[in-house]
């Protein structure tokens, strides 16, 4: 529903069935503003120019962009951008009357959050790539939204191009979501395909996706998990209809990953991924995101470069699993685009806010860290004396973790030579001893670690990943 | 838009903008009629039954299935299925006008485009997921939908719990899709998928999948292709807006590979794959379905046993896979169900209709076989004497195709030992030589392969597969 105000629409003042609320508007167009033009708003503006006719028939009316925010009105734009609709004030959109549909691609919750809230008080549709924001405040503008009988979207916000958003939402109405298991970081993942095909170190494949324009300067929200754990806590509201707090999401980056645990990885069968995984436990759900080893055969395994993917597992459906470029302008646009679509031809034929009907979302208890069971790769760097490893071995065994297999081995790692990393000299002779855990619960892997801590054998802290069969 | 006549229904009178024949409905039940309950109607009763709260919640009305015809009224159903709602009557369906949504459920093509029409012309919403009928008469069908605005939907016809019908139809609405590489029959990917790991004859892997019942006692559409042709047709019209008959697609399907080409495809870094192939080329279109030698670290490539996946490649979002379980009772329901929703929704809300508008599908030229570009494998079974291997290099060189790699070998087939296949006798020296092509025109790999035949060295038919790079 539109407040029509003093707005030249020419609309059908007949009332919709079971709301008083909503308006009929004959066939005009569908006025656009756009929160924000930067590389995803000037994608977004090339495809619906590109599109113009097509999209109008899919609709039913023309879909017209009328404003257009930025915070520099002298920055070079898109082509497709007619630079008479730029303004600095973002009150122009939201508070316009004419405009039906609000475009939010600015990023970052303030004053995204502000605006969005302003243009759903409105009744405005609103659109969003803001992943962000959604997992900070999603249930609540979803709930705005419904109270005001208009659609929110957001497509764009997981996944760049990957319709993972219409999938859990629609295609899979039916059914009971049981786990989503997914890459959701391109920058991460690209890393993390570097190390294992070229054998570079951390920081080499980070220089390289910072050349490419795959990783930002500051890295930090990529690399540190946080990217992929605002993602996760969006699939999860639309796989488990859960509400969660970021901080009960545990999630961890790529930075400790070394070369030589790819190498043990591939020794063993698997490759190392950041994956975020989500399960519905019933009572509670499990949600975190983390460095995983998974079988080298896995398809998610072969999920190579910047790509993204997303493996559900339905009750109904069995496995599922949709897959993309999870960043770039245009694949992040197409998805904007559809839903800009969905929301015009809701609004065009009277029926906005029918998106979201029904969808509850509500606050779900996250399983502690310590309470999850999994099979775990834990690699220590040790003193290289007899003796070593039959204390690992039994330290595990003394908590009640059993081991599958254990492999020891001199530590060699290219370009650390006179220096090594963590402490080590390089005349004390050290080992690598490597070992794969039966599924265990976390809890009591970590009374093993804190026994193992108090020998005197460790010369660095333990690298711990966690093992996913996919 | 229904023909109310006489029915109970309380409907709301107002017209709906731009449309004086579509009604608004109050919050009047979906009344469902079920044309078949096999497995897939089966699965749509039980997924229709456990979720009617939910799914009226998003429908804004509830979803009533109110007659299921079948042909035997004594057989076991499933139990969600009410017994008074029998009937062996398909017009007690398609004529009841307290009917709203039809859903056909019972395969082939007579009686169901009859009565698919006859639906369509009392204004009645209608979910289909019968591929070979979509195949045959799609394009008409949803022009007659359309003209009656009433929505014709799909998404169970191809690749069961996939969602690849409203990712091409909604996802990607602003997009160009330049291609489409799929494997779509769970049957061909289950044959080879053992006969890759196994070592199996296409005879004893068939056997297998018949015993699990992922093939039919007679499995000629699902082996010789035909049914992933229809599949391909149906992707066409969405991904290409390709109107085609199943005559102008290449079918070919796996009964002719044997185990040693998956030996040589492994041993050049390949794996066998029954795909289905589009690209759209601008002035005409490129349909092909045949077995076909992929990368072993393409994700394509680690779709294993029965599963499908269809790899798209749009303009602006780049490469996009959806992957799932590409048949069976639950999976497809899924689908069926999420249609149903669609269509209920839209028809609750006085907008049936919506949801192809603007979709154009016309008739397309298919690029002849032999004017295609790729990659071959060719494997000739020749007499092992001096000089083959130069006569076959030759003729291709001849006929200007070039070759990357060749390589001769005795051929080892296990247990065919005392009499091996195709006339040879174990007396005679015979030997494989298996080669691989750069880039060719088929028609020029066509012509040399006359020029050999001609030669008196072949002891059976060439095996020619393409390559290709996905």
């Amino acid at each position: 529903m539109k407040t029509e105000g003093g707005s030249p629409l020419n609309f059908n003042p007949e009332p919709h069935a079971g709301s008083d609320r909503k308006r009929l508007r004959g066939g005009a167009p569908i006025q656009i503003g756009l929160l924000g033009c930067g590389t995803v708003g000037g994608g977004v503006l090339r495809l619906l120019a590109e599109n113009a006719g097509y999209l109008a028939e899919r609709a039913g009316v023309p879909l017209v962009v009328k404003r257009v925010v930025v915070r520099d009105l002298e920055k070079e734009r898109v082509s497709a951008l007619d630079r008479s609709l730029l303004t600095t004030r973002p009150e122009e959109v939201v508070d316009d009357p004419a405009i039906d549909l609000v475009v939010e691609v600015m990023g970052g919750e303030t004053p995204a959050r502000a605006l969005i809230e302003r243009a759903i008080d409105q009744g405005k549709g609103v659109v969003t790539a803001n992943k962000l924001l959604l997992a900070a405040h999603g249930p609540a503008l979803l709930a705005r939204a419904a109270a005001r009988q208009v659609d929110l979207a957001f497509e764009g916000a997981v996944g760049g191009g990957i319709p993972i958003i219409r999938t859990l939402r629609d295609a899979l109405a039916s059914d009971w979501v049981a786990s989503v298991t997914a890459i959701l970081n391109g920058t991460c993942n690209y890393i993390l395909t570097r190390m294992r095909d070229t054998g570079a170190s951390f920081d080499a494949a980070l220089r390289e996706a910072q050349q490419l324009g795959y990783a930002e300067a500051d890295p930090t929200l990529d690399v540190d998990g946080h990217d992929a754990a605002h993602k996760l806590i969006v699939l999860a509201m639309l796989a488990f209809g859960a509400q969660v707090d970021s901080e009960s999401v545990h999630t961890s980056g790529i930075r400790n990953i070394e070369e030589a645990d790819h190498r043990y990885a591939d020794r063993f069968g698997y490759t190392i991924k950041h994956l975020a995984i989500g399960r519905d436990l019933g009572g509670s759900i499990e949600l975190r995101v983390h460095p995983t080893l998974i079988p080298k055969q896995s398809v998610l395994a072969n999920v190579s470069g910047v790509l993204n993917a997303v493996l559900l597992e339905g009750r109904a459906v069995g496995p599922a699993l949709v897959y993309g470029r999870g960043a770039g302008d245009l694949p992040t646009a197409v998805s904007v685009v559809s839903d800009i679509l969905d929301v015009a031809r809701s609004i065009a034929s009277g029926v906005a806010g029918m998106q979201g009907r029904g969808m509850s979302i509500k606050p779900r208890p996250v399983r502690p860290l310590g309470e999850i069971v999994s099979r775990y790769y834990l690699r220590f760097v040790v003193e290289d004396r007899p003796g070593v490893m039959g204390r690992l071995a039994g330290a595990l065994g003394d908590a009640g973790v059993s081991i599958e297999q254990i492999v020891q081995q001199e530590p060699a790692r290219e370009g650390q030579g006179a220096a090594p990393a963590g402490g080590r000299t390089a005349r004390e002779p050290a080992a690598d001893v490597v070992l794969i855990t039966h599924d265990a619960q976390e809890g009591l892997v970590r009374n093993a670690l804190d026994a193992i801590a108090r020998e005197h054998f460790l010369r660095e802290p333990v690298r711990l990943f966690r093992i996913e069969a996919t």
